[in-house]
């Protein structure tokens, strides 16, 4: 455990509220020397992909012994399992609803455990608040996770997966701030292939480029994002915008 | 006084300017070893009220010792007194406009001072930073609040109240980032009555809930939100928006 | 070197995905005990000069041994060069793309060295993380600038600057998120002539005031922000919206 340990924060409840205020209020009660990370708060709303995708970007940066406190959370309240997830050498508290899926995926899984902790009285709407950053505060001090959980060994994931090695077709996985569109092809299990032209929405865009300025302004292209995953882009524009494109697009190469 | 002394900050500032850079810039300066979390930047524009109800809930979530620096300040460079307010064991640095009446009405009041202090210099148009920031900054680091400041028993609140004990009537006080409408209506005052239905904007919508599953998908509910007040919301939907609910709209329980 | 060095960062990411994130997670790798503050993430895609304006809001006002990450970067993965500029005490790290111009004028120009260190490997689409964050973060740790770079005299300015001592004229180089309209021309430089009125959109707007409420709700007027530079407002409205104030519009007195 570090001395100064990092806990990250990843929510849908947006920055109008006091809601992530009161959140890292309950995580430095726990664990005073937290430094505490937004990831983001502008997950849309219950979208429980895009937080998937988005969290593991920030599993993929943060050192081992960080703890990752992520919220996206529509059947808060009910029956569902509270999840701490292993992974990378780090700790993810989530619910357990397919948020932690492309984390999970992409570091070759983890270990797996439901939280069995209840604080003394709590609040059926703001779990976030009330149970899962508890927990994350505790781990970040160092409580051992079987004090607060038990293993489990079926944890819930979302059907979204990177493309396998050798595979020569994929899907949008997501759309960013630029209109940027991160697919599920992996740059490592394609490159020993020849691209000709990667294809999408019925258009072919040519290889994959080096840069955005590999094109004319305005021109779409595809080239490795900065998660190794297949991107596509428009150079000084919104490929989201421009080309129509959504999660679930599927994409092809030749 | 903590070791590492909590600031919050809470504004109508917004996040594309440096204006909050600059005010957490004063505030390192006068106290280095100060913890800063952000409460919000996007309170409306001017409105104190929607202020008021967000700055409440974080003073709700914070331990004693913490210092609130809160600037929605419509009056800047005019006359109108700034404030420094004890409650809760904690202080909260904003004008004298009504911004400090939520967690007064809440927290039971508290001590009220008008800060005499000034700087040297200062803009008429900023004193979040030149006036408001350095102040809690000295708060945080130590100072007593009596060489900054002088007692007033006369602190400006909005007519905005909790519903008094047994009353069956009430009002919408803030809508949240999902759309949710926060009445005024808490719950440990309206527990002994037996409530049949709860009546907002001329519809019945049933009894309180436990969570937001207790109804279909697009439903409205009525719950008890996470800061102990009645809450409307629609399930998986935005009440604002499907009920057309704003501040001020009456509600009423039979 | 302070002992708790400061990095803050302003960039064109956005706050929906992780990039911010992942840009943090180097920088405390490189400089464990860094305090990170976040000047803005929302400067409009591309937009250098928008850029510019505000990094030197916070150059303006951090301490000495500040280090600036400034990534607006529409060139990146391209030949242009990386920047490190050392004015008023403190370090910008930056692409050498005219970003750092309101600061160099502001301030009075300093030292420029182009960035000569590269990682084993990096992205080409996000240097941001690759290549400044680690030097912005080795910098904070205590690096000298000579291990990472190397000086040089021709940093790329753009063309706006203060206007001049005894300049009766100016133009518009910000709008905030009030709606109010920065213009480069600086008291300090036009005090000493009599302002009888200041006209911008073919309309006379009075002389200078002390506060927004020297005029009544609604009016417009021109005052000194708190940038020391000349600003045009609306009273409780946005003077962008109200008189359709745009980046470049001419501003002049009589």
């Amino acid at each position: 455990m570090l001395h100064r340990p990092t806990v990250t924060l990843l929510t849908d409840f947006g920055t109008r509220d006091a809601y992530v205020a009161s959140t890292k209020a309950v995580l430095i009660r726990e664990c005073p020397t937290a430094r505490l990370i937004d990831i983001t708060h502008e997950v849309p709303r219950h979208d429980v992909q895009c937080g998937s995708i988005t969290l593991e970007r920030a599993v993929d940066g943060f050192p081992a012994g960080t703890v990752h406190l992520a919220v996206v959370d529509p059947g808060v309240g009910t029956q569902r399992r509270l999840l701490i997830a292993e992974l990378a050498g780090q700790i993810i508290v989530c619910p357990d609803n397919g948020l932690v899926t492309w984390a999970w995926r992409r570091h070759g899984g983890g270990k797996a455990h439901e939280i069995t902790w209840r604080p003394a009285k709590f609040s059926n709407v703001f779990h976030g608040r009330d149970i899962f950053a508890p927990i994350a505060g505790k781990l970040a001090a160092g409580h051992a996770i079987r004090t607060v959980a038990r293993p489990i060994d079926d944890v819930i994931l979302l059907e979204m997966s990177p493309a396998d090695e050798g595979s020569a077709s994929g899907c949008v996985i997501h759309v960013d701030h630029f209109g940027n569109a991160t697919t599920n092809l992996l740059y490592d299990r394609i490159r020993k292939q020849r691209i000709k032209t990667i294809r999408i929405k019925g258009k072919s865009i040519g290889t994959l480029k080096r840069t955005y300025h590999d094109v004319a302004p305005g021109k779409p292209l595809a080239l490795i994002g900065s998660s190794g995953l297949v991107e596509i882009a428009v150079r000084d524009g919104s490929a989201a915008e421009r080309m129509k494109i959504k999660v679930g697009d599927p994409v092809s190469f030749q």
